[in-house]
């Protein structure tokens, strides 16, 4: 099956967005909502972080119903680390969507991403809700728009699958390693599929795509993604729909690794012919999360030292190490425990592009998995030293 | 037991130590080696890396023994995948020292450090070891000079117990998360100890100071930490002598960290009333590998929602979130499930400072673990970035 994104991306059938400045940031959109025109289908992962934000403490109750009207989605200040206040913020931004487009409260999740500790400046908040359905638009990228914090462009992409529309918008940028879901996504289709099987499809197709990508390892208090189905495209082939669901997931990872923050390059881990898959996952990760990996991916120099250091560094990992091989863009560059004899300055040109893969053949099973990350770089620094928290 | 490390550092009775040029930095020693005038007890802790380098793989070996005469140490290339004839190439240090100082090859044990991948430049080593015992001198600096990588300063320290003297030299700087030991760390003393009370008693102090020290998550394939002890001084106390010990691994864990790649801080997070130790050890790494810390920690800014993530991050942690209580160099910043109300301005004051301490006060145990690491900075991303592996 060939993906074919739309360009520009779309919406699918019943579903539009708005997105509105209400005062938080300076300039620039700062509050979006996706509204569906009919009940949706629904369901969503969140972070696993022991310290979650109050959205994802409030939409983990609202999704059990598995039906939704709409995502309303703040940027600039997160809500959490905000106690029984933050809760009851998060409440009443479902409470003002719920009024302004008469639909029931239950059916509005939200979520807030920006800096941690702050009051949510909820009056504020409302206000931008008020008159929003004025608004609405059916470009997607408006929606993204809002959604951004340290992110240099929006981020959507859809295509057709069995007469139905897929759409995905996302944002990432830092704090990014998530281990249930990613930053902020959400998913809109008008394909028609029950909740349970959409919630069966939204975990497969985030175990290999959101779950596999690292920014920094450092894991968010408000990862969430959530998706929609309103059905209105009538049914499709549940395998063709997991397939573009699972293809626009990778698409966004790799979206959001290649604007991670500071980052200059696509970074992709691939380890194959693993003895399972949790091991191939696991080396993957530690080759992602590496900062040397990622200094190395930025300078562009082919340094087989730290690719196995990485490996090595998997100590859980029972595997036998001496079959390893390992490809550098394609290029040969380590075997039979031994550095191989490759002509570095042809290794090096070949690594002075944008996407930087690194595969590992283990050689001994029939496992596989792929990890999508960055380089990192001095604007990662310069961004994440410099981003005060007031 | 109050510590008072001498001023200048010098090494215990029966011990000397040379370093020369053979040749592989362009200027300044990269070679070294500690001899011992008599047979001395000696035990070793190496890196747990499944890509370990030829020195540990033939150290471990070496120091079944129980007995050293001799450390022989090169920088500049690690000696790490180079197969079958690196193996060779260990053992050929060793036999150099042997025949230059007419000691048993057996009582020899060697490091390298540096790129990893190219074969190790032995006839030049071999060279520089002729002759090197007329070079010998009493001061541990200047071995501690030819192990240098990207350190920026040498390392070593020592302090009288019990009438004996403990020296400890080491090399940091990067590709530092031990989890057996450190990079290169060689403990002298003078006092009298047996063999299997070396090894529990290196192993204790290694837990608290060694691995509980992170400068960039990555585990090095050549970590290695030897104690030799030659009983010139006679016998000490046990308890006394641990103490000693751990006071002086863990000092040295700190200049490590202090001098880590690019490194302006030393950054130090202080688990306390935590259920058990491996989770008051599990939550300060987390907080120790956070770039997001460590870039907080260069920046100077009180953020207590990159704190928050870190701890939570800890998913395999079973404890109560709602009692932590953050302190940040001593000011309360989070209690309550809530930011505290704290002096902005103030504590970043606090902050503008070279040590940084996180202190996260779980208020439901007893244990308590100290984490040791540096901030992360542009310096760190360009001395890895430039670092050419040829």
């Amino acid at each position: 099956m060939q993906m074919r994104p739309h360009d520009p991306p779309r919406l699918p059938t019943g579903y539009r967005c708005a997105a509105v400045n209400c005062g938080m940031k300076p300039d620039g959109y700062d509050l979006s909502v996706f509204v569906s025109s009919v009940e949706a289908s629904a369901a969503a992962v969140f972070t696993r972080n022991r310290f979650p934000g109050a959205p994802v403490i409030v939409g983990r109750d609202i999704i059990r119903s598995g039906v939704l009207r709409a995502i309303v989605v703040n940027s600039k200040v997160s809500n959490v680390g905000t106690g029984d206040e933050g809760i009851a913020h998060a409440r009443r931004m479902a409470a003002a969507v719920s009024r302004e487009f008469r639909i029931p409260e239950a059916q509005v999740i939200m979520s807030s991403t920006g800096v941690i500790g702050k009051p949510l400046p909820i009056d504020r908040i409302e206000a931008g809700i008020r008159g929003i359905s004025d608004q609405l638009v059916d470009d997607p990228l408006v929606g993204a728009t809002g959604i951004m914090t340290t992110d240099t462009h929006p981020k959507a992409l859809s295509l057709e699958v069995d007469g139905a529309v897929l759409c995905i918008v996302g944002k990432g940028a830092g704090m990014i390693s998530p281990d249930m879901a990613t930053m902020l996504v959400y998913i809109l289709t008008d394909a028609r599929i029950d909740a349970p099987d959409l919630d069966r499809m939204l975990r497969a197709s985030v175990r290999v795509s959101f779950n596999m990508l690292s920014i920094d390892t450092d894991m968010s208090t408000s990862d969430t993604c959530v998706a929609m189905a309103n059905g209105l495209a009538g049914s499709v082939d549940h395998d063709r729909f997991q397939q573009a669901l699972t293809f626009a997931c990778i698409e966004m990872a790799k979206m959001m690794a290649r604007d991670g923050e500071g980052a200059t390059k696509l970074l992709q881990a691939r380890v194959c012919h693993a003895p399972s898959e949790a091991t191939a996952r696991r080396i993957a990760r530690a080759l992602i999360d590496s900062p040397l990996i990622k200094t190395m991916a930025y300078g562009g120099d082919p340094n087989i030292g730290r690719i196995l250091m990485a490996i090595g560094k998997c100590t859980d990992c029972d595997i036998d190490f001496s079959t390893v091989r390992v490809y550098v863009n394609d290029r040969l560059v380590f075997c039979d425990m031994k550095r191989h004899d490759f002509d570095e300055a042809e290794v090096r040109r070949a690594l002075a592009v944008e996407n930087v893969e690194i595969r590992v053949d283990l050689q001994q099973g029939d496992a596989a998995a792929t990890a999508y990350g960055c380089d990192l770089t001095e604007g990662y620094i310069r961004e994440n030293a410099a981003y005060y928290s007031s």
